[in-house]
């Protein structure tokens, strides 16, 4: 596919990136800012997010035009400048932007993005590139929760009806996807994003036949090579079950073919799946798959499973679609740095809240590995020109409680951002779904199991380099008494 | 506008109902079936939820249509018939469509949308209606409940940065003006709908100059008609609010301008903005507002202003966009009636769960009021051609507990269900938004206290005309052992 996987959506932005664009070109022309997109908390108290959105960033900045009708809207504003009406019109984008790639799990207080170039064009880019990196890391991470507690078994993403818009529920299904999901249920997703579709029957279409049994047998006679019986709409053991089994007995087997499933999509789990496991067990349907949905989550799907429920697979709807413990992905995006005469001027926003001050200058972030075992140890953020060598031992420290120090050898150090867009033009090869999908998953392999349970996972270490405390520090200690 | 206000989403919809589809199209030709769209829970625990997304679904209806491509992809999921993908390629909506229009205050059980229609179309259309309805009225619900917390004071939509995805910033911004909201951030659903649009400043524009002071003369220079100076880069107290006073006197009275107002998005709001207050009245600037933002919803907006926080205006983000509290609004879609030799069969969904029970029969919901104070008593489910006379006494009852009766005199009854598409054709004319905004208003208007209530509110009834109730209840009596 190309860029029109989106539409244009320039002007999605909060109107205080124009007010700010508009003075940015009056009082600074060209000048240089960086700007940062991370996030402060990990949703539902987990160990880790996973990154998801890239893709649609790009397609955002590659589709950023204003039309003749966006920029008579603005000026019927009337608080805009001639000149910033017409620098909009003739928008043309050539700003650098270095990301860390979809499927990557990441950490509280890492750049996910950076953006540099002239300030009122990097400001701009603040709405619309957090909503689409916000609402897809959010919905990946949960997924890959809700994979995660499913213990091997496959998860389908189901859950487009209950899905905040039509785009809501588009890219909740790539990112699910990417997380770990095995479909998703949504025709125009599983079309424009190249993922597996499933889906099979709703009560109405039991409801349409006489009687249940000849909904069943009609089913199998129309799908006997992707038979799943429905066998909730009455009564799951007095009637849906017998019925399914009598279906498969009556239609397929005479075909020569067998069931794929039965689905039940209410009652209890655990208690309904084990009757139904024994029963097609003894009717000499053992390879027959048991479906489960209605309303889960990875608390209800680890649950039912330690109970143990006889579960194949698992449909998961609106409380992956929404994340709904947790529906908002705080990322914020923000100045982290300036260009005066050539140089980087670092940039900080102060706070009371130590938590809320940000990390200045032009950041990259290493990802240090055992190369034992593979597995990850920290992330270090560095100042752009930093490299790690891994050949050398190398110190890291808690940039809150400095004299928490460790020294890492035999490590393997990646540098996980990667550049996007070199002065407007696009540099990065979008990786295909299944291959972000992939890589994902090796990821999130390299994480130690402290860091990926549910309960008080460990904190991963995301230090500084000491340069990047430096500079940090040097500026705090200049404000303290302003703070 | 036109029917393009979106593009054509005729694929979002679970595959399901394709399977489902392509069987009916089998096996039921062009049967008619009605289907109706109802929630069974208002989020929150509120005492009404607002119904929006009817312009969508009208939009997406209007262009329901498959291309080519739709049609290949469909073909290589290599189960569906060639008589069913003939069907599809030339695709003709020929349903009637009823609904209660959108602002309008909804309960649990009313049908919200009916269709009626061939069973394979009428089917099709879940998924993507149901995402609509679901998703728009989630939000004028939360946004109303925000509204009625601000007591007067004007409430921006400013969450478009934590919506999940575009559409859902684009519908949440429509949604939440239409339930009460003064304005949106979002510039592009200000264009789109016709929304007044707001915004100012972030903490860069404090950041990239050389002083708090230089921004605020800056921006004040810049908009001395819409001048809002964000006071918490720093410190409030301290620094933001004696350098937006300095601006002030400095900048803008001098040109015989007027401060609209400062914003703070951090700290204590009850504290800061008192102190606030006494010092922009102590500084000559009464009319100056205080403007708060930082993850409000509409508990935190009640203790606050029951504090006696001085707030002129309010910026609610992501609590709003997501409905942070309860993200998912449970509208379903149901099987309610279908058409045998020119005769409407109801249609029930059994469940074990009398919660779950569906109502059957082709519907309409009247709303009855009370002559005297104008204010709503009921809703009264009835068939569709049933009339309620209110000329004359009319007995309501509890469908559960059907010894509660009560005769209403006195009232005035108005079918709030409207035709919507007659046989394929559009035959209502969409509202323009500020008349759905004045209608909704007007509407909760009629509520009594004890249903907006935020706790505990009293259950407004729902019932069911006599006709209704036994049809469905005849049902109940046939199917009692098999439940």
């Amino acid at each position: 596919m190309n860029n029109d996987r989106m539409p244009n959506i320039s002007m999605l932005t909060d109107f205080y990136e124009m007010t700010m664009g508009n003075g940015y070109l009056k009082y600074f022309g060209e000048k240089t800012a960086y700007f940062d997109a991370f996030f402060r908390r990990i949703p539902d108290g987990g160990g880790f997010a996973v990154c998801a959105g890239l893709e649609s960033v790009v397609d955002y900045i590659s589709n950023l035009r204003f039309t003749g009708e966006d920029i008579d809207y603005l000026r019927g504003q009337n608080i805009f400048s001639a000149e910033f009406l017409e620098y909009l019109r003739d928008f043309k984008f050539v700003c650098d932007v270095w990301a860390i790639p979809e499927g990557t799990p990441v950490f509280p207080g890492e750049p996910l993005v950076t953006v540099r170039g002239p300030v009122a064009q990097a400001q701009l880019l603040e709405t619309a590139l957090l909503l689409l990196v916000n609402h897809q890391s959010l919905i990946a991470t949960k997924a890959n929760r809700i994979v995660r507690a499913a213990d091997g078994r496959a998860v389908s993403e189901f859950g487009a009806r209950r899905a905040h818009g039509t785009s809501s529920a588009l890219f909740a299904a790539r990112s699910a996807y990417i997380a770990g999901c095995a479909n998703t249920s949504n025709v125009m997703a599983a079309q424009q994003f190249d993922i597996p579709c499933s889906g099979t029957m709703a009560h109405s279409w039991v409801q349409m036949f006489g009687s249940e049994y000849e909904a069943f047998a009609a089913y199998a006679e129309t799908y006997p090579d992707a038979c799943v019986l429905l066998i909730d709409t009455y009564n799951v053991l007095k009637s849906g079950l017998p019925n399914a089994i009598k279906a498969f007995d009556n239609v397929l087997v005479p075909m020569g073919k067998r069931p794929l499933g039965v689905r039940i999509d209410s009652g209890d789990i655990a208690y309904l799946t084990k009757k139904i496991r024994q029963r097609l067990d003894a009717a000499g349907y053992p390879d027959c798959k048991i479906v489960v949905s209605n309303s889960l989550d990875e608390r209800i799907i680890r649950d039912t499973l330690m109970q143990g429920a006889k579960i194949d697979f698992f449909g998961v709807g609106e409380r992956l679609v929404t994340s709904e413990t947790e529906p908002v992905f705080g990322g914020v995006y923000k100045l982290c740095a300036v260009e005066e005469n050539g140089e980087i001027v670092p940039k900080i926003k102060i706070s009371e809240n130590p938590q809320k001050i940000t990390t200045p200058y032009f950041k990259k972030v290493y990802r240090l590995y055992e190369r034992d075992t593979g597995k990850a140890i920290a992330d270090v953020v560095t100042a752009y020109d930093e490299t790690i060598d891994d050949t050398q031992p190398y110190e890291i420290f808690d940039p809150d409680f400095t004299w928490k120090r460790k020294i890492v050898t035999n490590f393997r150090a990646r540098l996980i951002t990667e550049r996007i867009f070199d002065g407007g033009r696009l540099v990065y090869k979008l990786p295909d779904i299944n291959s972000i999908k992939k890589y994902c998953a090796e990821q999130i392999d390299t994480l130690w199991g402290e860091v990926t349970r549910f309960e008080n996972p460990h904190n991963y270490y995301v230090d500084l380099s000491q340069r990047i405390w430096d500079i940090k520090h040097d500026i705090l200690e200049k404000e303290q008494y302003n703070i």
